[in-house]
Parts: structure tokens; C-alpha cells; sequence
């Protein structure tokens, strides 16, 4: 039996500042069955990443802008129900785009499959073994080109992708600083993942939490969240230190642009290094990331978190939660 | 005959914003006889440069702040008048920090001899074969990491350091655009020195200026103004784009942090990478430059242009001329 219809998830207008509920429209939509070179998949769960935040507005970025009135994009992880490719089979786990949907029916090609048998839970694959894992592996091995043992700080710590790059510094044998935004969070840090120091930035001066956390200063800063953030990480880094920019997401919901750091020529005399990163950049990282990371959690030398939210319609707060705190680890839709 | 005296400019006060006159006084001090292992040396010529400003004010940076009262510092070019080292004659020229005074008796350590005879005026060693010389070549060789055949943007294009950078873009096969203070200077630029497109900042759009000279975008900038400029330059990078942070003369006579570039998250999606550095930090390309430099100099494939002032005490309006764009080319005081 196959499905024949699908809700899925539209923008039904672009967000300003915050995202709000009626932002998103849920539609009923039709699933054909496949035809040759296709197959039909029902998803087990989708992803909600920060990055979506700059694809509902109207301008160019690295990935165009989201259509009101189409069905939003994602990461998602779901099981083949019909094929009409050989290489895909009834029972197979897949990874696509097509998320925000309960099921589609689309040509196989950019669709990757996983197997009948996964090696960890299907939400996995769209976190710690996905792109916010492997955001992390290269935004720390190649952005930033770490060095064993030196001291890092990365923010947003207790999310989905800074999670893994404290982690991964950790096994590096590295000093590991994270910030989050509350003490449950900070607690995670340093009781579970092995953080040597982590505060919450809220109400904190930033500085001087650094300060206290690396007294003799940063060699490497892994950016989740631009603002005060970077500003005050900037204050603290060492000679020849890298500044990892992965994300901003304090930025995320601005509707003016806002003012970088005013501390940015300290970079000239302390020959630091910005180096702003998306994963698609370090495709040639891939099979690496695959290989250790895949070692890492099965060996539990690396742990992951999730928040989820139960069902499609749930998809808009799930996202708007991203921005509020509302996630530690990867923040899951399971439909 | 040894000099016994010798003016020296020392810091009346700290300059607040723009330097002024006032903030410099000249003293006459004693010039004592050389003792062994010292060398008694007249200045021919000595280097103001803008990131002495830095130096003015009283905190924390790469060289630690000028004293009150005390001689100031900075490379100059002199000859030897009396010498208890053996590898210093008189008539020698020597290159040393000990600039802002006529002569001097300092131990030979620290201070490098440049023979009886030069290759080039005893100038040309504060310039384009000095420290803003190697600062233009390894800011753009190493800190940008400059490819042949890129488009690259200098900032401040006719001063010391631009006006090398850009020919030493022009001899590795670059698309070369520049911005100067006024249109004398903007026709150096492209009608002497081999620039592609050049423009004039005041009442500019500087990304319009940008876009009309490179459609396609840039692949490196090179920054010695900081402010409006960085942004304009961010707004027009293309993909994997560098920018090497060597100054910010906009913002030195600051007396408040300003803003950094409201678009520094555009170094995400782009792969930018931004990266400051003093010439220090590339002290392993000293002999490459000092070969490659003087071969282009000679050659007259570098052409280097000076604007002098007279008397070291017109060493304090010099300084000051740094910052109100009198000089073309490298700022020399003839002693």
C-alpha cells in the first residue's frame, strides 16, 4: 500500500524578526505513485536548522530564498514505500531534502540511501551524523585548522552543532570552553560532554567568563552567534588565533543589519585569522567525517542530545523554538 | 669631528583625536662618545608612519605605547661617524629604530648595516625597500595568499604601502583597482603605476565604485582603511575571497570604538576568510623580499614615490600629514 496524500509545510509569509505560528500554513497535497527513475518515501523525521532562518527572507544568500505558497525544504530522514529504481528497495532508509512534508514521490537522484539497517536512530543522521555533525567536524579540523591541545571556546554550546565541536575538541585534547542560555544547559557542558568551563551568557560579562575560563587567552573561537559574542571572544584571543564564523544566530531575526565588532583591527597586531564556512565548502571532508564520527558514537567516546517535537504541524514552532532556546542538541520533527 | 648634540622629538602630551602640533617638542640632548660595542651615528632620514598613532596612546597593543617626555622612536636611515664595533665604519649607513632625534650613540646591537654604498637613496629603505615595502609584499603574498591572475583591491592605493601592493599585484597578472584621497592620486594610480581602476573615496560609492571596476567581484582585498571601506569590500567579494586586515587609518584618531562592518556574516556563505598580521609575523619572507623587491626596484618594474618634509621639526606636521592625506607615496623627514 502506498500513501496517496501528504501535509506538508509551506511559508505562508515571510517572517519579520521572530517567526511566528501563522508564518507557516499546513496543505494537504497529493503523492503520486513513482514512475521510472522514482521512488515514494514516507518520513520518519525532519531537521529545522538555523540556516532556514535567512532562506524565508526575499534576498540572496548561498541558498535562494524560500516561495511562499511552495512546500518548505530540509533534511530529512524516511522509508522507501515504493521504488521504481533499482537501487533503492521497499524498507530502505533514506536522506533528502524533502522535508517538511509527511511523504513524497520524487526522482531518486540527490537522494542518498542509508540501508535497510541503520547504525544509530534515524534522528542521527540529520544531527550528530549529519550536516550539524559534520558542521562541526569541519568548521574545527578545517576552518579553524585546530591543533591538538590548544584552548577553544564555541557558543551556543549546548546546540546541535556546538555539542560536537566541544566534543571533538575534547578528543583532540584540547581546553574546551562552551556558553549556553541556561544552567541546565551549562550543567550538560561540563557534567556530561566533558567541557572544562561553560557559563551562561545570559546577563554574564562575557569577557570576563572567558577570562576566568582560559586565563592565558583563546587559540581558536568556533562562532555560533556573532553580536556580543565575537566581539567578545575577539577581546580574548591569543597570537595567530582562528575565529571559526559558522553562524550568527543572535543575528538571525534582525530586520536591520547590525554592527560588527568594534574590536576587529586587534586582528592586525595579533594575526588572527576570520574564517566564515558553510559544510558544502569542505565536501572533500565528507567520507572522513563519516568514518570518524560514525567510530565516535558507536563508541560513545561522543554523545548527542535531541529535542523533538511530535508531528508536521508542529514543524513552525519546532523552528521558532530555535530561536528562544527552546532545543538542547538537534532540534528533531518525528512525523 | 663626532656631533655632540642632537634634536629629538619627544611627546609633549598624548594627542585626543587628530595629532597637532603641540603634542611634540623638540629637546637638545647630549650625543655621548661611543663605547665599545657602540656606534655614534648622524640620521640622514627618518619614516613616519600611522601605525606609530597606535604607539601614542596610553594601553595595550603590539609595541608597547610611547612614554611621555621620552625620545620618540621609528626607522631611519643614517651614517656612521664614529664607531667602537668592528663591523661598523664611518661612512657606513646603518637602518634603525632610533629615528625623531639628528644623531645618536647606541650600541650596534639592533641596528643593521647597509654598507658604505647604497643600491637605492638612503630613503628608499623606509619605503619600498623598508618595512612598508615588506609589509605591501607579504600582506599580499602570504596573509592574502594572492593567486596570478585575481582581481584584488587596495585601499589607501597611493600611500606607502598601497601603491606597492598594487604593482606588485600588476606583476603577477592581477585585475587591480584602487582608491586614493583625491584625483591627483587617482591618476598616479592608473596612469603611472599600472592600475586597472582608480577612484576617489570622498562622497564615493564605494560599492558602486567596486562594481564598475570588477563586475565579477573580488578575490582579495587589502585593507589599510578599515570602516566604510572594509564594508563596501565585503558587500563585493566573490566566493573563497581574502582579505588581509594591514590597517585602519580611518580609525585610528578614533576616541570611541567604532562599529565593525555590519556584514561580516557574508563571510559564512562565501568561504571569506579575513586575516590580520603586522610585518613581523612574516619575518621568513625577509630575504625573498629584499631579493624579489630590490631586483624590482632596480628594474624599474616598482616605481616608489616620497613626499618629503624638511628639519626634524617638522617631523611632528609630517606625522600629522599621515592623517590628512598629504603624502603621496611614503612619508620621509630629510634631516
Amino acid at each position: 500500500m502506498t500513501t496517496t496524500t501528504s501535509r506538508d509545510v509551506q511559508l505562508a509569509k515571510r517572517p519579520v524578526g521572530m517567526p511566528n505560528n501563522d508564518d507557516f500554513q499546513v496543505i494537504e497535497a497529493a503523492v503520486a505513485a513513482p514512475t521510472a527513475g522514482q521512488i515514494q518515501v514516507r518520513n520518519l523525521c525532519m531537521s529545522v536548522d538555523p540556516y532556514m532562518r535567512g532562506r524565508m527572507v526575499d534576498r540572496k544568500s548561498y541558498v535562494p530564498p524560500f516561495q511562499i505558497g511552495e512546500t518548505l525544504t530540509g533534511g530529512c530522514i524516511g522509508v522507501v514505500e515504493a521504488s521504481e529504481h533499482a537501487d533503492f528497495k521497499v524498507g530502505d532508509h533514506v536522506e533528502s531534502m524533502y522535508g517538511w512534508r509527511e511523504a513524497y514521490t520524487e526522482d531518486a537522484a540527490g537522494i542518498t540511501n542509508l540501508g535497510a539497517k541503520l547504525d544509530a536512530p534515524a534522528s542521527a543522521y540529520l544531527g550528530v551524523l549529519g550536516m550539524p555533525g559534520m558542521t562541526a567536524y569541519v568548521g574545527l579540523l578545517g576552518a579553524a585548522e585546530l591543533k591538538d591541545g590548544e584552548t577553544v571556546f564555541v557558543s551556543g554550546a549546548a546546540g546541535a552543532v556546538g555539542s560536537i565541536v566541544g566534543q571533538i575538541a575534547k578528543l583532540k585534547g584540547c581546553h574546551v570552553l562552551g556558553s549556553a542560555g541556561n544552567p541546565e544547559k551549562v550543567a550538560l557542558l561540563t557534567d556530561e560532554l566533558g567541557f572544562d568551563y561553560g557559563f551562561d551568557y545570559h546577563n554574564a560579562d562575557l569577557v570576563a567568563q572567558l577570562r576566568e575560563g582560559a586565563p592565558k587567552g583563546l587559540d581558536v573561537y568556533f562562532d555560533n552567534v556573532g553580536a556580543e559574542h565575537l566581539q567578545a571572544a575577539l577581546m580574548c584571543m591569543r597570537q595567530f588565533g582562528r575565529v571559526a564564523l559558522c553562524g550568527a544566530i543572535a543575528q538571525y531575526n534582525d530586520t536591520e543589519p547590525r554592527p560588527g565588532p568594534n574590536n576587529l583591527a586587534m586582528a592586525i597586531g595579533l594575526g588572527l585569522t576570520l574564517r566564515g564556512f558553510i559544510v558544502s565548502h569542505y565536501d572533500h571532508m565528507r567520507a572522513d567525517f563519516r568514518r570518524e564520527m560514525t567510530g565516535w558514537v558507536t563508541s560513545g567516546e561522543i554523545k548527542y542530545r535531541e529535542t523533538t517535537f511530535d508531528g508536521i504541524d508542529k514543524a513552525g514552532e519546532a523552528f521558532k523554538g530555535l530561536f528562544t532556546g527552546a532545543n538542547t542538541g538537534k532540534m528533531i520533527v518525528n512525523i
